[in-house]
């Protein structure tokens, strides 16, 4: 067992954040790194240049997964990945991915001057768009062979401006699925991230210890009326299809607070047609999303959201179709992983408790794929994807020494 | 007095209808004749030629007014303007504007054909522009001289395309205002409508009266929340803005029904920003249009929905600001001219009832200028601006027949 003396440097973990921080700034203080832009490119050839830097391995491969390797001495050994990501989404924050990524390099970088021989390789790993500006979890769905057969149709925004982004990020569409690896070859893979709520903040926690992630299922309900003239219709006999979604966005909040204390929803957007005051709406259609860490209290959830629609639509004498356009099933964590993470919280005296992530990540991903861990530190007003985000930075330089610890715990295990 | 036998050719309008209807006709049996596009281009050419057949003299003024005047023989006679629009809304039906343009027509060559000589000039026009394709009224606020100067640039579409379809319909942008005549000139105006609503259809009377327009409010309401994650910010916790702008839509038709029954207002349109599933909306902008018979209550309904948003706000700690982008005061009918139009319901036992219109006409920008009158035929079930809109043949031919001698009382009166 390694001391628990042993010790990130936090100052150069410091340096690396604020020189991260300086690409991508926006005029608003935050960040616009999206994935395979100028500017995430240019994120990740500052983290290139860190991992040359560091003497690490660069390896960078058919996904644009971006890594740094500390081998170790047996070339057949397995590979514990440690890893989040360097792009945000619009007008982000400074900590989300990012503190995740350099936290895992600066581990390694710990332990690589400590000295320590462990029986893995080493591997940190800035995986290709977690936040979705094209397609979510890109690096870790190729990564994992899981990434869609036609992604680059189903991608967000136009296939060939996903296409044109790939290849100025050096990546040839045509062979992402080369990325692919064999489960058999890694060790595990885990993960340090902001909690992006306000949990461990107000109940003073030091360390989330992420059990499973929440499965989320995306729906688009539109609802029919009849178009009509603004001024002449009767106030009182109107198909009108905005009233049906406007009540339904209402209740559908009620619902999940009342009903389903641990789901969680949000209506991100609303589409009116044809959308001029002079005409009553026809067609409104409400994009929404469901959120729930029990994947049959998910089901159960959609289903009493589906119902309610239906109510709502009859009550203004509309009809209401619902189309369900993605799912991401829960993912649990490893409890090796969990146990090697309370092992090192522990170790080093910080308090801790176990927590449902409520936001996608790519440890969701890897969770099929290998035993996978992830933890958490307190976000300030539980503010993200936002450029208000803000951990306090010894809660930062904590949770890397929780993280570097657990590294061990688990490298050591093998 | 002119015998009440004399009467219309029905048969002609209703070869006139069938033609005009052919003009834009869209594969759902709907009719787009855009204002200055190429189909109410067709529309005009097609009623020019109509009115040389009849021997009127065809008329068409600097800011498109294509009109069919009847002269008298006093050349220095006022003139008694008759009219409504070709143009339509998009994907609107076969009467809405069609219907006032041709029984004016109609009325003029029975008259003639009748050798009735008249102390005035009648003159049969088409307004340019009354649904607003680039500006509503286009037509008549240039004729009574008070199209804004900056028209072009608050048109609703691209000045420059405005501008194009002008020019392309041959009227010189520099040179509307030419359009404008001499109050002095005029003897009134008078338009025939269908309802567009249903109430002369329940309460099964021929004719309404209109006794005054609406005034109408547009506004915009932008409700302000912040930004999060749609996963990790707690149900109870959020400033969403979207459930702010969602409870005021439903609560603000609750208000006007309940206490402004005589009010009508549309949500049109809503806007949600950054209107991604994954972020909680920061800004929603809601546009509301409203209408009222009666100006001080349209001004207090106005009020009371702005402080419905601010207590709509409150509740999810949301900040609300309202913008109003447009108003049309409330027009009050000329009592000579509905005395005029009640007289000829008499003398052709069509029964009748005084109403407010809640749709804007050109008889409201003419009342400024003019006495002014309006007649409405009974809408099948009050749809409009919808390729269903429908009127009985009957009572397009009686509102004609009403409307013509509703002329004749009016010019005999001078």
């Amino acid at each position: 067992m390694v001391s628990s003396n042993l010790k990130i440097n936090h100052e150069r973990l410091l340096a690396d954040f604020e020189q991260l921080s300086k690409i991508g700034l926006t005029a608003n203080n935050g960040i616009c790194r999206l994935a395979l832009s100028r500017e995430d490119l240019e994120a990740r050839s500052w983290f290139a240049d860190r991992i040359e830097e560091a003497g690490f391995l660069v390896h960078d491969d058919d996904a644009g997964n971006l890594s740094g390797i500390l081998p170790c001495d047996n070339p057949k050994a397995k590979t514990l990945l440690i890893g989040s990501h360097l792009d945000t989404v619009l007008n982000a924050g400074r900590y989300d991915g990012a503190v995740g990524v350099l936290a895992a390099f600066e581990s390694l970088r710990t332990i690589n001057e400590a000295g320590i021989k462990l029986p893995v390789h080493l591997e940190v790993i800035d995986f290709t768009d977690d936040e979705g500006a094209w397609q979510p979890m890109f690096g870790s769905l190729s990564l994992t062979g899981r990434l869609p057969k036609n992604y680059l149709r189903d991608a967000n925004g136009e296939m060939s401006s996903f296409r044109a982004a790939l290849i100025r990020a050096g990546i040839n569409p045509e062979h992402v699925h080369r990325a692919r690896r064999a489960a058999a070859d890694l060790a595990g893979y885990i993960e340090v991230h902001i909690e992006q709520g306000w949990r461990l903040e107000r109940s003073r926690v030091d360390i989330g210890v992420v059990t499973g992630i929440v499965g989320r299922s995306s729906y688009q309900y539109a609802f029919h009326g009849q178009a009509g003239h603004s001024g002449t219709s009767s106030m009182w006999e109107r198909r009108d299809a905005l009233q049906g979604a406007a009540i339904f966005i209402t209740r559908a909040h009620e619902l999940v607070r009342e009903h389903y204390p641990e789901g969680v929803i949000n209506c991100g957007n609303v589409e009116v047609k044809p959308g001029t005051r002079t005409i009553i709406p026809s067609e409104v259609i409400v994009t929404i999303e469901c959120r729930h860490v029990d994947e049959a209290m998910l089901s159960e959830m959609e289903q009493a959201l589906i119902g309610l629609a239906h109510e709502c639509a009859q009550a203004y004498r509309l009809t209401v179709t619902s189309d369900r356009f993605g799912h991401i099933a829960t993912a649990m964590m490893s409890d090796s992983v969990i146990g090697a993470i309370e092992k090192a919280c522990n170790q080093l005296g910080a308090t801790h408790t176990r927590l449902a992530s409520y936001a996608s990540h790519n440890a969701q991903v890897m969770s099929t794929f290998t035993e996978s861990g992830m933890l958490f530190i307190p976000s300030v007003n539980g503010i993200s994807h936002n450029p208000a985000e803000f951990s306090r930075w010894e809660d930062v330089v904590r949770g890397t020494n929780v993280l570097m610890h657990a590294i061990l715990n688990m490298a050591l295990r093998q």
